[in-house]
């Protein structure tokens, strides 16, 4: 029997390694997952292609997505709209793919709120300093915008009990198999097994009967 | 760390190699799980033994048992009382352990009524012919019984749908890997990690007030 596509949102701070973890899962299990691509407003940057980082949007064609209910989730950062198209994703869905999506927390409740069975997975790392320490070694930042990430994380973290599971990206291989075999193991969950369900119903039901 | 144990209570149809996969699961993992042991008032065969395979008690002992409330669910069964004692759960859950209750599908949903955070796991065949086969290959009963345990079974099929996960049981090693990365996995459901939440929401808040 070919399973259904299981929709995933991945969040988590700014810092805790989420990107990388993301392209291992995607380079380890190339056939089981989808990453979803975002539509935009803004402009692409010099090497981004189109439909392969993201839909680049006019704002009359985004509105009009809006208007057609055709983005599972969307938000405006900084004058630009972003967003997930519902097509690609069903579509990958349909064809069995587990779609993995990485959003902001806003963007991963709403889709949880209008798709209920969207499993939500938070990465941190194992505490706050190690997050510190991240963002200072990745040293491309000033303090003041390390601190910032850091009051942002601080605002974020209010929200980590709305999520599913909570990860703990202490090492990108031991985390990345650990999001793999959640997503795995959800795809066991009752809930999404009705139809095998019906069936082995419906064959004992014939044994019953003598059948 | 310590991670506090979680209850698993396992069912399944009779046939469906349920007590084989347990055996497996225990032997594989032997540090990690506990089994429960039942309490019971039926007479000792040769050879059970006290605390290890059942705990056995008089009637009186057993109803007084009941009236404590130290019973996390129990039955009748042909005159006898079965039962699974409470403090012997919780002393193996206070002491990290994930404990495994094999129990029939009445005491299954009771179990998870008073504690929800009880995972539910329904191990099946691939489907009902399966079943039939290895219910023949056992050559240890005759048609009728076989006939009246495929009855049972379909009558049980019709509560599959009230269980956490539903888990074929094709080969007896994925089975057992299948369950344990099934519990290992629900150690990270944030419902379960409360208290690292907050751990690493109050770490973030001295970030933010500079301390």
């Amino acid at each position: 029997m070919k399973r259904k596509g299981i929709l995933t949102v991945v969040s988590g701070f700014s810092g805790a390694g989420k990107g990388t973890v993301m392209k291992a899962l995607m380079a380890e299990y190339k056939d089981t997952y989808a990453l979803s691509v975002s539509a935009t407003t803004r402009n692409p940057r010099p090497g981004e292609v189109d439909g392969v980082d993201y839909f680049f949007r006019t704002r009359e064609e985004f509105e009009q997505m809006i208007a057609d209910n055709a983005l599972i989730e969307h938000a405006c950062y900084v004058g630009n709209y972003y967003g997930t198209p519902k097509a690609y994703v069903d579509e990958q869905l349909e064809a069995g793919k587990d779609v993995i999506l990485e959003i902001e927390i806003q963007g991963a409740l709403d889709v949880k709120k209008r798709f209920p069975d969207t499993i939500l997975i938070f990465v941190t790392p194992p505490d706050a300093d190690e997050l510190k320490n991240r963002l200072v070694n990745r040293g491309t930042e000033d303090m003041a915008t390390i601190n910032a990430r850091l009051s942002r994380a601080s605002q974020e973290a209010e929200f980590m009990n709305q999520y599913d599971y909570i990860v703990v990206n202490d090492t990108v291989p031991a985390c990345v198999e650990n999001i793999h075999s959640i997503i795995e193991n959800e795809h066991d969950c009752a809930s999404r097994n009705i139809n095998f369900i019906n069936k082995i119903r419906e064959e004992l039901k014939c044994f019953s009967k003598g059948e």
